[in-house]
């Protein structure tokens, strides 16, 4: 693995260092690349489009909570349950999710159900949810910190800042994974939300 | 999995799209990125990995061939050797090698020992292999028709035409499949090589 | 990279070795796994899954020659087409194509259509296509020679042996690279055929 | 993406028929794989070995805190320095890493200089770390929700119960993303960890 900043660097380095070192090796000016534009098919996962997601999420986030204010919470739920079908991988058999405020013994919502009660309540197998989504969001800030990609799974790290129409501010450290389906959607199959440890 | 030339558009159309047609979503403004610029992890291939790999592959060729007639079989060993330390992936256990014109019951070079007997001879296991990289190749072109790549792998086909010292030019059809190590060096570990079948 | 042979050893070796060597390490003892299995989400390709996609592709081959037998160009043509569509990876974008007789300009099929004229011959873009599966194929054996697995990627390598109505076999060599999709099928994105060499 | 528990229902089910469907398929029998094994080259990363990687974790954690007692920081340093050496992916640029504890501005960190200091603290660029792995633990209990295994990348979500000599128990949500290195060692690249939020 290299960080992609030192990674061209890299290739230039050792594609024909290590033999080149035994060996005055040819000069590359006796190959070329000739024809049409070869077809390119990758399903790998772009730093973009981690950030296209995250962005949606921040979008569904806004808009469940403006669902709730002009429909209750059948819209709420309904839109709910829209977002985790298209922005999470439930589908996919399972979701390592770990939503902030959950406890135990209901910390982690590795199925449907379970996150869409984090996310909007009403669902007496989970009483302690109040519905996350519904809590008056206006806007959401997300600051990364590293982006892990590898193929059509990726994962990233940092702060997600969340501002309700009272305009108060409530952080988290965020950490989410991703895999890209067959459609070319990210589907959000990782996620572990936390409350910062205050300061001293 | 869809083409790069088309998943740009995917990504705008999916991710938002599907719960998008129930409920009006909030404006991406409501959301932003800041902070400073993530670290990017990654090992993913590019396509101009792939090309700077086959580049190498064929310098590589005309280097031996040059080893060969400067240092003899000697010098034309040790580079061979050096090549597929560096450019091949038999480290990783066995390459999938079907070289060009290697006959039954040696066909496939899983080996390093059969890879390099392919390329150089001179080995009495192999005693039909006269030294491929050794007949006074000059220079390599290159024609890639599609390119597939998943993450650390990535695979390619297409023709590569090999011209010698007397101008002779043989065609082949290649499949090159490529891992990229911890190091950011792309290793072969598949190759397929076939003479065309002639035309009627 | 590690052979699956070896790489049991190598773990107990490596995740430990490095550092136990400079530093007595607590005994495992000291920590447990406990609670209820955990949910496991995998899309790796496993070595069976090769095996029975590739009896699924052999299959398929011999299906179409007695669909042709039975129902004419128009049956064999609706088969072949089905299995393209199960099959290969024509959906994601292109598929890294080589039959083992086709001939320039027209040596890479990679495009459906294209490997569908193959098989069934009758289109005039292709016209020298005879229609390879329609041949009264009766019975196809595999040899891997190696197969390399990575996550949904995988490739392997080989001779492929098909037998027709009369008894003559044909032996080709065989590379071909597969994708898991979503639903969980394996999809060949990559098939390079060439007729063996013949020996001296 | 499928579950393990279901994709070899789903194998039978898929390859076969969507086209068995259109067309009566030939027998399996027609075709049959010989010959030799195949040489099997992967580095698919095996719930065994996440679960090993995280024994690995837990038995150093514990070497830390004996070698902190009986060799003060300068040993428990060393024995810290080789297991991020060893058990972290530092070397590929950068590991996603939020520890339980840490504040801000300190709270991710990506570097390995700030792993260190979050585990044995001592170093005047992060006053606030006590050092984690100094606190007397003697072991480590470890239930994982789920797993998520994609190649050689994988992630892992649950719970982790340490115990200290004093008999108290600390528990942490935890998860961990993790690649599988060239050598076939697992390397932690994301680590998020946090404590529980207080039941009502």
């Amino acid at each position: 693995m290299k960080s992609t900043m030192t990674f061209k660097m890299t290739l230039i380095a050792s594609a024909f260092a290590l033999f080149a070192a035994e060996s005055g090796l040819a000069r590359e000016s006796a190959v070329q690349h000739t024809g049409s534009k070869a077809v390119v098919v990758s399903n790998d996962i772009t730093e973009a489009e981690v950030i296209a997601a995250q962005s949606a999420w921040g979008g569904a986030l806004v808009q469940i909570s403006k669902d709730f204010e002009e429909g209750g919470i059948k819209k709420a739920r309904a839109t709910a349950n829209a977002v985790l079908d298209a922005a999470y991988g439930y589908n996919l058999g399972a979701v390592l999710f770990k939503p902030t405020l959950t406890t135990v013994p209901n910390t982690f919502r590795t199925t449907k159900e379970g996150a869409l009660s984090y996310f909007v309540g009403d669902n007496s197998k989970y009483p302690q949810d109040t519905g996350f989504a519904l809590k008056d969001w206006r806007s959401v800030e997300i600051k990364n910190v590293a982006i892990y990609l590898d193929g059509d799974t990726a994962m990233s790290m940092g702060n997600v800042m969340m501002t309700d129409k009272a305009g108060k501010l409530t952080t988290v450290d965020k950490t989410w994974g991703y895999t890209k389906d067959d459609q070319g959607t990210l589907r959000i199959v990782l996620h572990h939300s936390s409350l910062p440890v205050p300061g001293k």
